[in-house]
């Protein structure tokens, strides 16, 4: 079933193989196993339960309907006796789903780090590699077919929390929403972020991480300095990592491209040739004791905080007042850049500088009550930039 | 069944859990999975095969059976119509067996380069780091317990070319035994092999490769200078790591700890899982185009040689005459190390310099007969070093 059966798919099909009727394949008897690959929500969860209701098998890619309406499918594939894959759902080609639900069935996961959007790793190497800022990385990752028109999903980080959501759901058998997973993009970040990570001796991963707190299960996507001395910090380009921690494994990692044509065909012809074997998937148990994410407030981290602000006296010592008295502790503030010549061109004006704050590990909660104060600082200029910084 | 009932295994048991008797879980008609960890081949051999023949299946974690005797026993599962599993065979808690057979299903495998050694991929990581030599290096990996009393099998590759073994079959298909392995060690290296490697932009890995090739399956387990950038090389200590690359998925990896009591359970109670929820493994089919281990001296790769001399006239002569009439041609050549003042304690003696050859592709058949040739040299001080460039 296709949408449009006038466009050139480059294959020859013996006449009628090819047809637009979304029942066809549901009141067919003889199909056994329903593919859907048309993407979006409800046309999918539609097509896709009408499937199961019919005593068909189905194999999936669609992340967004698995991280949406993934255990309304579940209970209702159940209920028909019937499987439901979607290994091509979660980055590409990664084997993750059959990684954490069948060889890493015996642990118990205390935690996963991973980079799930490849877009986003693409335009962060490039950074590092040659010094560019956002916006010039992402023209040439356009041109090179390594981002889209509207990259938006990629770089605000929707699209690796998507991912994480269904991971973290296999990995720890807990009830996860898209809003527990505190959530920060790559498309603040500057040049200068980059450098300054690397004189620290770190790479910025956009690095989606679920880990198992005895405060429930802390989940976030946000740009991340993740040490040079970490192989994970080493994995650039468009290639995807899902790094798990088990108590029998230790860690244990998967890696592979996470988008494309050919690597999404691998899994999902995967899928369908475990269908096809009769392997029932390992679905996630009920824990004995559930585990609930914590409230994104209560995330806690290291942070990096990178301020642009007009030098006039005082500054520091408001930014250093305003995080103290909200409770944040610091480990280092400090004056990074050189003033920008583009922004000074008016010799009357203070130079803006930027400001880089380092903290010691603190709630999310207080960094979003101290941005409440910082907001009014008149010496502020533009967003300021949010890294966590990984242990 | 275990061999010493007096041993203290930390564990309470029921009495009559644990007896001596080999014979008992055969005979029993309510066991229906055998799980054999008593290592070795012969007994181990006899010990699966009474239990497929019982109608059991099999869970094994015996490298060394399976790379010797596993086409017999997997003849002989299908013959009973019985399962047998081996994910904790190769590299302990690298979920590779499945990846390959299962995740990578529909991919025709086109090469996979592995690091299958955790005691090798440590002391080459501490002597990279710390410029100790092999000897040293290997002193403080014993003390860590990263390293046996007797580490042969571990330095000399034999334990990673039994792993390649295994992989590659599953890979392609393909009848393989041990000896199409073209093998080296780690044993022979010094310190400035790692250092003229850095200085390369290179990391030296224990790596392990199958090549899919016009002219046949090229198998090797030798040292191998991987460049910096690659993320394998990035890869350090008792980590394993397999990077398969296959037509639809391009390349994916599969990294964990390659040893250790925790690892090896995880993957045998994985095994354990599938068997259990009667996934049957996928075995690998015989390809339409069967392909062949090409000859170890047919193995084309770029090589790393490094030469211990006399300093005498003529000797780069000697040594580059030797290799260009054996037609192999040289990309560089260089004298790289001082003299070694300990060497040199007889001020008549002339002092013992190294030299570095680069070559380009060549036949590692042409390279042994070039040994034979330069063994014969009496500036010739201990063995040459050889190493494979990665490409």
């Amino acid at each position: 079933m296709v949408r449009d059966l006038s466009k050139n798919r480059g294959l020859n099909l013996p006449d009628g193989v090819l047809h637009d009727d979304m029942r066809r394949a549901i009141d067919d008897p003889d199909v056994q196993i329903g593919v859907e690959l048309i993407g979006g929500v409800p046309a999918a969860f539609e097509l896709c339960s009408d499937l199961l209701r019919a005593g068909k098998h189905v194999v999936t890619a669609n992340k967004a309907l698995i991280c949406e309406r993934g255990p309304e499918l579940f209970a209702l594939a159940a209920e028909c006796g019937r499987t439901i894959r979607f290994e091509a759902g979660v980055a590409g080609g990664v084997p993750i789903v059959a990684g954490l639900t069948e060889s890493l069935a015996a642990n118990r996961i205390t935690g996963l780090r991973a980079i799930l959007n490849g877009t986003s790793n693409f335009l962060l190497s490039r950074m590092a590699d040659t010094g560019a800022g956002y916006a010039e990385a992402l023209a040439e990752a356009q041109e090179r077919g390594y981002a889209e028109a509207d990259p938006s999903m990629d770089v605000d980080g929707t699209d690796a929390a998507q991912k994480l959501v269904i991971l973290a759901r296999l990995a720890f058998g807990a009830e996860i929403a898209f809003q527990d997973v505190s959530l920060g993009g790559i498309d603040g970040l500057d040049a200068e972020d980059l450098q300054f990570a690397k004189e620290l001796g770190c790479a910025v991963k956009l690095l989606a991480v679920a880990n198992r707190t005895k405060r429930g299960l802390e989940l976030s996507v946000r740009p991340t300095l993740v040490r040079q001395t970490d192989a994970v910090g080493g994995i650039g380009g468009p290639m995807n990592v899902v790094a798990v921690r088990g108590d029998l494994v230790g860690e244990a990692w998967f890696a592979g491209p996470g988008a494309g044509r050919e690597p999404t065909a691998s899994a999902v012809l995967a899928d369908l040739l475990a269908v096809a074997a009769d392997r029932p998937p390992f679905h996630a148990a009920t824990p004995a004791e559930p585990i609930r994410p914590v409230p994104v407030d209560d995330l806690v981290s290291r942070f990096y905080l990178r301020f642009r602000v007009t030098d006039r006296p005082h500054v520091f010592a408001d930014l250093a007042d305003i995080l103290g008295s909200s409770g944040i502790s610091l480990a280092s503030i400090i004056q990074h850049a050189e003033p920008l010549a583009e922004e000074n061109e008016d010799d009357a004006d203070p130079p803006v500088v930027s400001v880089v704050v380092m903290t010691h590990r603190t709630a999310a909660g207080r960094l979003r009550a101290a941005a409440e104060r910082w907001e009014k600082l008149e010496s502020l200029r533009g967003e300021p930039v949010v890294m966590l910084v990984a242990d």
